[in-house]
Parts: C-alpha cells; sequence; structure tokens
C-alpha cells in the first residue's frame, strides 16, 4: 500500500501470511503496543483479509465463555478448520498482562498448529483495546485461520465495540441470577445473533429459555433474522454442536439476504471513527503537552482554578485543531 | 469563565445553583446533548463545584444496584442531605432512554425536592457517556447536592471509566455465579474501595464473603486502605447504614492520609483525556468528512480496495491534525 515498508515489515508479513505462530505474535504485539511503523504491518496484510468468519462471544463474568470458546475453537478443528481466538478481557485495566486461564489454555493447545490463542487486556489511560482487537483479527484473517473467536467478558458499551468487530455475536446467559433478561433487554439482547445458557444442567435454565423467547418474539430484526436459544454445558462439551450449527445457519442467512456487505461496511465505519478518535488523541497529546504538563493541567482544575473545557479548547487549539 | 454566557446561560445558572430540578434537568440535557453553547454551563458553574462527595455504584447486571442506590438515597435523606442519583447505562447503545425501572423510581420520589434521579445511556456511535455523566455530575454538584450516587450496570472498561468519576465506588457481588471473585480478580476488584455482597439471604454468600477477604488481603493498595465487605439485602434495606458507613470511613481515611487533592488530580486527568478524544474526534468529522463520506470510505474498506490506515491518515492530515 502506500507507505513504504519498514525494514522488517516485509519479512514479517511473509512469515503472518505463511501461517507462523511466532510471527502472528509479533505482529499482533507490535500493533498492540503500538509500535512504530506496526500500522504498516495492517496495511500490507489487508488485501489478504476478508476470509476468515469473525465470531464473538460475550457474556457476564462467570458465564463461561473461556469454556465454551475452547469447546467451540476443538470443534471447530475436528472439521479441518484452522482457528483463531482472541481472549479481550476489559476489566483488567492495570494488570496489562494475560490472565492465568488463558495461559493454561495456551498451554493445552500448544501442540495444535491449527489454532492459535492470544490474550489481550486494556493498556492504559489511552484505550484503544477495540482496535487492537480488530488488528490482531485481521491479523489472524491474513494468516489463513478460517474462524476467529473473539471472547470478551463483560456486557459495556466497551464490549460492544469489541463484539461489533464480529461477523456473528454469541451471548451467553446463565440461568440463576433471577432477572437476566429484563437486565440485557436494554441493548445488549440487540446486539445477539445467536443466545446461549450455558451451565444450562443447573438452575432454572427453562424459565431462562422461555423468558428469553419471549422477548425475542417481541423485538423486530431489520435483517428478518430470529435469534435462536442454544443451551449448552461447555466444561462437558455438551450443545457445542449445535451451537456451531446456529452460526453457520445465521451466515447463510446472512448471505442469502445480500446483507454481508452491508454488514461489514457498517462495521467498518464504526472502526474508523474508533480509529479517528484515537489517533486524534494521540496527535495532541504529542504536539500539545506531555503527560507531565497534563498532571499539571489537571491540578488546576482540581483547585478550581481552571475549568475543564477552557483547557481542552487551549490543548485543541495548540495542536493545530482548531473550531 | 472566559467564555462569554449564552443568552440562556445565565439565568439557567443561577436556577441550577438555587437547586431548581427543571433547570437541573435542562443543564443536563443540554450537556448530553452536546447542544451549542452548553460547555458554558459547566464553564460558569464549575467554581461552584467540588463540595458534593461522589459515590459510585457498580456491578453486574441483576446485582441489584438499582435497589440499593434507591436504599443508600432514603438513608442520606433521612439524615437531611441532599442526594443526586445518576443512573447509567451503557449496555442501552441503541435505545437511547431512561429504563422503565428509573421511570418509575423518578416517580418514587416525584414528591421529594431534595433527591434528584436520572438516568442515562450511551447515544450514538460518538459515545461520549463518561464525559456526560462527569458533567451531570458537576451539575448537581453546583446545585447542592451533598451526595451524587452514580449507578452503572456492568463491569467492563466503559464503567471502569464512569466509576472513575467518583470520589469512593461500591462493588456489587451477589454470591451463586459460583465463580465471580475469579473473574473480576484481574481488574474490577483493584476499582472497588468498598464491596458488597447483596441478595445476602439467599446463595453461598459466607463462601463469597470469604473468597473476597481472601483476595483482598493478597492486595495491596498504595492508599493503605483495606476495603471493607458488606452485606446487604437491598430490597428490604439490610446492611445500608454499615455501608453508609463503609462510605464514610472510607472518606476520612483519605482525608486523613492526606489524598484527597491527590486522588482527584489524577481523576481530572483522565477526564482531561477523555475530553481532548470526544473534541478531537468531533473537529476532525467537523472538518473532514461528513458521515456520509465515512460511509464511503468504509464501503472501500469493506471491498479492501483501500486499508484503514491510510484513510485514516488521510483524514486527519485533511483537519489539519498533521503527525
Amino acid at each position: 500500500m502506500r507507505k513504504p515498508a519498514g525494514v522488517q515489515t516485509a519479512p514479517l508479513v511473509e512469515s503472518v501470511r505463511s501461517g507462523d505462530p511466532r510471527a502472528i505474535a509479533r505482529a499482533i504485539s507490535a500493533l498492540e503496543d503500538h509500535e512504530p511503523g506496526a500500522e504498516g504491518i495492517v496495511q500490507e496484510l489487508f488485501p489478504f483479509t476478508g476470509n476468515a468468519l469473525l465470531v464473538g462471544l460475550t457474556g457476564a463474568p462467570g458465564t463461561g465463555k473461556s469454556s465454551l470458546a475452547n469447546r467451540l475453537a476443538g470443534h471447530y478443528r475436528v472439521q479441518g478448520k484452522r482457528v483463531g481466538v482472541i481472549a479481550v478481557d476489559p476489566t483488567s485495566p492495570f494488570t496489562g498482562g494475560a490472565l492465568l486461564g488463558d495461559r493454561i489454555r495456551m498451554q493445552q493447545h500448544a501442540t495444535d498448529d491449527g489454532i492459535y490463542i492470544r490474550s489481550m487486556a486494556t493498556r492504559g489511560v489511552l484505550g484503544g483495546l477495540a482496535r487492537a482487537t480488530g488488528d490482531a483479527a485481521l491479523v489472524l484473517d491474513a494468516a489463513g485461520k478460517d474462524v476467529i473467536l473473539i471472547e470478551t467478558v463483560g456486557v459495556g458499551q466497551d464490549e460492544v465495540d469489541i463484539v461489533r468487530v464480529a461477523d456473528v455475536t454469541v451471548l451467553l446467559l446463565v440461568a440463576g441470577l433471577g432477572d437476566d433478561v429484563q437486565s440485557f433487554k436494554a441493548g445488549v439482547m440487540e446486539i445477539a445473533d445467536i443466545f446461549v445458557i450455558n451451565k444450562a444442567d443447573r438452575g432454572d435454565t427453562d424459565r431462562l429459555e422461555n423468558e428469553l423467547k419471549v422477548v425475542l418474539g417481541l423485538s423486530r430484526r431489520t435483517d428478518g433474522w430470529l435469534p435462536p436459544v442454544v443451551k449448552t454445558v461447555a466444561t462437558e462439551g455438551l450443545g457445542v454442536p449445535e451451537l456451531a450449527q446456529g452460526v453457520e445457519e445465521y451466515w447463510v442467512h446472512v448471505q442469502r439476504a445480500g446483507l454481508r456487505d452491508e454488514k461489514r461496511v457498517q462495521r467498518w465505519q464504526e472502526r474508523l471513527v474508533e480509529l479517528i478518535r484515537e489517533r486524534a488523541l494521540e496527535r495532541v497529546l504529542k504536539s500539545g503537552v506531555g503527560k507531565e504538563q497534563l498532571a499539571g493541567y489537571a491540578r488546576q482544575i482540581a483547585r478550581r482554578e481552571r475549568d475543564p473545557y477552557s483547557v481542552v479548547e487551549e490543548l485543541l487549539r495548540a495542536a493545530g485543531v482548531a473550531e
């Protein structure tokens, strides 16, 4: 593309395309850490992406997303598909590393070349987790993965952003909290293409299923899809083939309805906005103020010597971003 | 402050300061909807803020935050304190309105002038919910509220951002999901100053409490505070005085340790970054491209005719935000 390849970009891009796990890891780290020239990797790999199916898995803590992602990955492996797993933990803004559980999972699959598992966590105040997740998915896509599972903890806006990278979104619920459906109704329900009631061997699964079906029956999706409810016991692998089938059926529906491109354009529009936000902030911080000066302004504001909006106005002007 | 008051800013600011609920509602809406000149409201009110205690309540869906916020608000009212409640629902990106439950709550308190309840939800792709919540808290602060409760659904990065506005953060858990503590350990645990186990009359509360205390005993906070674990049954009001006492004790600890200003400076620094991010995006979208052109670029990217990073680079350059 238009950016000249850095010294190391070209060989790295070649190795990623051949599926080399170390090259994949290196490329994702460079993008996650925002190393100079890292964008060149995406630019070079980009023409070779768009082939993988991106499946997002989300749900509250404790719903068993990791177990289910593991089982689903195994299911696809048996079918001969190459699988990438991106485990995102936006609740981890301070640790910045992989969770113990994910490290254990990586060891389990360490001998299987057809699967690649990667953990990501928020790093620092600049955010950009959704962007980094999207970039990681592009790397795995260019590396020839057929299916990429994106697994994320929680049900807030950040998870919605992360899951929006996916082609198919699976929402996990567990019976027992009682008012799940009530709580979810407002927005997260609307992003889910498939519902999973996990841990279906315990709790009042039938009641939750009925509640869900009532709510789903009331909602109207513009794409004409009625999200199925799949019951699983992820720890035992029960219901996993049915989930994979649901994913397949949804994607067939999307393609038959001619909505595949429209959905992907919509997602790219959202990602562009996120990218602009992130890059513009970087530039302002770079040209306007260092982090130390930012602390000085924050001190003035905390003392009520200045108000936040006039400070921001001043910083934007200094960076050349005038109104 | 430096920005001249708009035609309506000055009287609105006066009415807000006198505690007029309709003026408060008007000011928060103007800030939430980002009306022209709305920043002037914050600028004018800002010198009169910094007096309220901001208490954040967060936890997964179904943990009973609304009930607890209601009870805690009632507790403070009995003590003669003026209370504001901001109910944030970041899981509601599409509905953009108040939830039914919050509307009902507002009616319950409609006859009490000492309490003001406000719901907020994400609106559109531009985000800014944490910023809008922070602005709403400033309005309520300037309106003379002694305590402002900020209640938010979920446990993701966005909720962490929202809760960071608060002086004191309360994390709600409910026994029953089994592996809550394990799931939360990575990051959300670290933002909580006080833990509440709600619905303590059911589930294996004792086990959860013990697990929590083990985890808390292992962690080291730099401020020397050991977060207490308070058991509540919010629907019955049980444990609410103990929670209020925990909040009080934490805030006394912060002030005695001389950390109040440091914590507020830190929070303002984070809010400045968020403000810059939001404003810079606005300016780029305003000067560089309209929303329709953005869709055109997204289409080119989805077709792999262009890569996302070169598009963003072009847009930033067009807006004068050069590298």
